[in-house]
């Protein structure tokens, strides 16, 4: 069977009105020494893609799959076959599942994890047959309602157990398929009020489930790099991992920060008060910047919207963090995001993928560009120049004190400070945009 | 005395690295029927280029200007000749001031008349020489601390008042300078707390207001449009012109509409949680579009930053609403913005308003020959296809009732409904701003 | 069969460590001149009470109900038994209902009415056993896929006619049960994005919705209170009834002010950025207060959370809105609200009714103690005593003009302003919360 | 000179309608084992009552004080005169202050030391006849124009010589006036945009700075506690010491935690989009709480308002968290508060004081009372029972493996929770507060 009824999608360059095309992303095409699929390592999110029906706090699904009407089983078959079709039309390497996308749960643990051994047997046959390759996977300790209270958090040792087990069994199969990274999302380790929680106790218990995690991928020699997903809220009031400083903070003090590196995506970012490049810049200034949960917010609203990034000075500055970042490599840019509600139809599966890589492959030609000008590193160097020499050069080698600074100061003038002139860099950067046509 | 050591700004065009140059503005070159300059009637804000210091709330002023040292009726000489140079160099046909901007306020009011009409004398002359104009003036019914509690809302009678001789006057001054508009902006109409204030007196007092200055220019002939300019808080909790709509309840209930139309700030739409696109469309749609204040806001802070507008998404979408409204005219794009505090010198107040006045021109030329190609025109029209006959074309005439559409809906199976496939358009829209460059 | 395993919940004051009974609560008790019942109205939400089942969009439903696992229709009537016995048991005299709430879709919509009909049938048995009564019904035109782009505002005329045929029928229900109001919230009359949007073609048909549903409603009889209930956003990007001064631009441009009130919702006043007790005043002062949907939300959180109101100051301060409006009949205190996702058993449904009706009546008793001493009132008219004399007097009247107000302000020296000492007046709401214990 | 013409302000009760009295806050009564005086450690803070003129970006300020017209020096001095009056009046024990609140800048720094020795003088002469204390001290490295790029992570290395020379000078202050602590508000230190900051740079150099601050203190023999006060933006887009988290792992990461602990303000916690009770419970878990900023924000404003606390609900749960810490000392509680612009006498410095002392006083007595009870340790015991024995005592004891978990779980049937009735806590703590007027 058929489930997307199209040609694989080719590179038609920017004047393309064709929207079965690609404007921007050449697969094949070098961008400085690697082709732009090696930079950008694209990867389809089963859940988004496959999994969900479009559903809001407010309204029933409205997406329509050749799938919907199968039964539990037949349907998970049926969306290995549909997902390895999606990435082979679309030309996308990769892939990422939470553990219940992927095969239904059964009544018993014992039976879900027979489950997964099926449908987990099948992907095996997919990938070693098309060569696709499975970036991250999970394990989905948040939509069962034993997860209430949290996972790894739960007020129930029971629960904490049942999530272990989860993981373990995760973990097993990120073994089997060869899985870059294993990923950890709290969507319910935080709390709906601190009127009853034990944040301590909570956030003690989270590490002890970290580190039993590690020690269990070590004994069954999984290698993949581990990566915490931070996010603020929703659907808890307040996420332990709320943002990248915050996770970092909870991994040096339980000296989990050696093993785990963050999976970083855009709209929780936004939605912890920060921009997308901020929480890029800080992990990769820590070495811990490991992979991208690839899609955009809305400005105005208070929730993840999880939308396919189209917004080229977001790609842009994203991927100069990456390229900077020396890429993201055993990471990729994952799209966890979904179709609007309002773009119901499966072909709209391939239409939003094809909007997201567009963005990012046009985010790649400009920040390449950028960075083969020296851009950015031209005004940093400029403007912190006086650290370069003199007492400027004494505070950067931890070779002054107050006192000398204070001698320092008592003989200064007025300081002659420069325009940062942030107005004409932004101008600057619509230049960069509105010309990678003609350099590409 | 020459105050920016410069040439006439130039159009150099899209590849050009001279940050005293034009990229994307030709005033000159003809855009559809009109040329730039007539599309977009820049006008410079007499607040933020010539009378700001840059201080913030936590910091004192950082702008460099050649007037700091002077006298205060020297400084207000001085600006006056900086500003009409500034209009000279940069282009800029349009101006816009509060009287305190003008003019030092005296010891009493009388004094403080009389400083403003030395000073419109000077402006008037300049105008007379120059041929630049008068965008629209207004009072400055805030900054004193008379006005602590409101002005035209002002708990107390003298305040109400005060604030109306000063708008008599700054009326007298628009008709003396042949003022385009006449703008309103309640910077202190709103409150701090409920509880301690009589909303619906105050709000009758402000409609009394209005009142009084609508009579008032019409006996003294000043034909100008009246504008409102919302804003939802800032620096009060409540600003009762909070938006577009609720002012346009106001107007409606107390019949005030006919007489007034809306200049739209951007960074006050996104602070009222709408993008500036909707307040834009809101009033067009109600034949309420006057006037802009061109800026931008940071997505990440709750309060006006007035940043030069450098979002060619935000500019593209603006001006197709502006072109859809047959242009602004006798409106215009203020530059309702200012240099980050970190652009000090008076030089960055050249160069924010060439980045401002490029982001505005980009966006023309992508709504233009968006407009052109009816891509809007054809999404929207396809959209709602189903209104042009049958059931949906007696709903529009309001031709149907209760009863037929009940039993038109018993007779319908599954409703077939189109996917909008909004991400491809967000697609299609980069297309158009990376293309605009092959098409000037 | 018996739903509530309980006694009727009693008050038994303020020192009660009983969570089953009334601590402020005491329906019988006059506050003024009449009973807190007669003041309170309460109303129980059916959907959030009975049809909802706590689950989020990261989570399945967490609720353990015993109707669970009944079939659809059995399902419906079980609801209606444990409806009664609720509202019986916690002494609620009022409810409200969606079309959805309380039958189960059909496969048709003559099915779905058939279905309306045996479950109204029953419903109006109860009434008539019980004498509660409707305080509102609405047709449900949002969760349905059908809807998914609008419903009076739909791009496709089906779909209108659809939404039609269902108010149609909602409102033969409210005549036929008597409902006291009836209540349009346009949960899908909005827009994801203004890219594909005809805002105006909406507004105009959402205009034409209303006067087709007053028409009807004229010819069959129905007199009950037409209410609209604002929100600006969830699950749209923009809501069209954004907020309450939103709704009022757009009922008096189409002629729709006379027979509309407003519901409004503490928070959907906070998603729009305002105070629960500004949208109160504001409906207040234009006379169209109409109703309460009473819930409270999460300062912090940018969505709708629907929480049982516990806030005393924010209930005290709706209570005084209220009893100013000289109460809310026919509208009522209807709760909008739902228990945690982690509060989850049937009993919490009594728990959380018990918290929020506690809080209201808290509310109830202090608002009344401070009109009795004339807290508010006595602070306003101190504040605002320049208007009732001299030039204050003449602006109240209409009876001054610029000019004059010109000469009065050219006399004026320095105005003696008062401080609010808003401060002093939060510090006394304390004082009457704290102390009200003691005067009921 | 007496500049505030009241009696000393002395408790008189809950029912008291003197504004001018304590309701709450009676300083020797004990409450435990402690006087509240003890416990609640007030302090005033120079800049909001002694300098502040209650300007906003807006308007000029409208604060009435005597010492307004004084030249620079003298009204130093007068400000001197009225804290300790002002001390003396209400009884509050500590005060703070930055630098440049207490003695003007000079034309160069050895002259502003020269001018910060004279005030010290005077008030080191005040303290030692009146007993009041210095609860910490600060330098303002924000407010002039030289730290428009930062203060320890300014881009030019002559601002950072500077700031350091402040600090050392501020070091020495607090040495000579036995400061309990000393506190770092990074103002400046963050960044208006990355697109031209190096934040690795700046982060290392305001680490080298805090080194160097501490080498320094040691060197002196000053020992009181370093505080770090956290903030999100405001003035800058993004300021690196955004939460108690960041910092911490800030301070993890270049070993500074163990000689720093934390100054938390309330409203710096909900503009990071945090409660107070959950920085401060934060700090407290790690053991870092150290003193804090006691006022309040505004839910609905998107900028720092400072309002003397009033809500009963927050000083509640923050004095709940102290009381837990073992209190503050050496912190303490500093009013950074300022009146509202329309609240300008100085008079309103006494009320506005009292407001915020009887509010935490409040907030002490429900909270000592709730712990008497163990009403939230119950409630967690309760909740976290089943990690006291089998697997869940495994797990506290770091006793178990992940193989151990699974083997627990696979023999799990549905796991029975329990409801968190959080509703009903949140009624409980309504009663606590309305019955504490009768446990006093």
């Amino acid at each position: 069977m058929t489930y997307f009824d199209i040609d694989k999608v080719a590179y038609e360059g920017p004047t393309s009105t064709n929207p079965l095309s690609f404007k921007y992303y050449n697969p094949d095409e070098k961008i400085g020494d690697k082709t732009m699929k090696e930079h950008l390592r694209f990867s389809v999110a089963y859940w988004h893609t496959f999994t969900a029906d479009l559903s809001d706090p407010f309204g029933v699904g409205t997406a329509q799959r050749d799938w919907d009407n199968l039964d539990e089983m037949d349907k998970a078959k049926a969306r290995v076959e549909a997902i390895f079709e999606f990435m082979d039309k679309t030309g996308i390497e990769y892939f990422c599942f939470h553990d219940v996308d992927i095969a239904p749960e059964g009544k018993t643990l014992a039976e879900t994890n027979q489950n997964l051994d099926v449908i987990t047997d099948l992907i095996k046959d997919k990938m070693a047959e098309t060569g696709k390759k499975l970036l991250w996977n999970t394990a989905n300790n948040f939509t069962h309602e034993r997860f209430v209270h949290g996972a790894a958090t739960s007020s129930h040792a029971d629960v904490f157990a049942y999530a272990a087990a989860k993981v373990k069994k995760s973990l097993e199969i990120a073994k089997k398929l060869d899985a870059e990274n294993f990923v950890f999302w709290g969507g319910r380790e935080g709390y709906e009020s601190l009127l009853n929680t034990d944040m301590k106790l909570e956030l003690d218990n989270l590490a002890r489930f970290f580190k039993m995690a590690k020690a269990y991928a070590d004994e069954i020699g999984f290698t993949g790099q581990f990566l915490i997903e931070p996010k603020p809220k929703e659907p808890t009031s307040h996420q332990y991992d709320t943002d990248v400083a915050t996770a970092h903070a909870f991994l040096q003090k339980y000296d989990l920060d050696g093993f785990f590196k963050f999976n970083i995506e855009a709209n929780h970012a936004t939605l912890a008060g920060h921009t997308f490049q901020h929480e890029l810049r800080y992990a990769r200034d820590n070495g811990m910047l490991g992979s991208v949960d690839a899609n955009q917010g809305h400005p105005l609203l208070g929730w993840d919207t999880d939308e396919f990034p189209s917004d080229v000075y977001e790609t842009t500055l994203a991927m100069y963090e990456i390229l900077k970042n020396g890429g993201l490599n055993p990471g990729g840019l994952n799209f966890d995001a979904k179709p609007r509600r309002t773009s119901f139809t499966q072909e709209d599966l391939v239409l939003t993928h094809i909007v997201g890589m567009d963005a990012f492959a046009l985010g790649l030609r400009v920040a390449h560009k950028m960075i083969e000008d020296r851009f950015f590193e031209d005004i940093v160097d400029n403007k912190y120049a006086s650290f370069k020499n003199g007492i400027g050069e004494k505070i950067i080698n931890d070779a002054t004190s107050f006192e000398e600074l204070e001698q320092h100061a008592l003989q200064l003038g007025d300081i002659a400070l420069q325009s940062d002139h942030l107005e004409v860099i932004k101008s600057r950067i619509n230049q960069y945009i509105l010309t990678i046509n003609n350099e590409g």
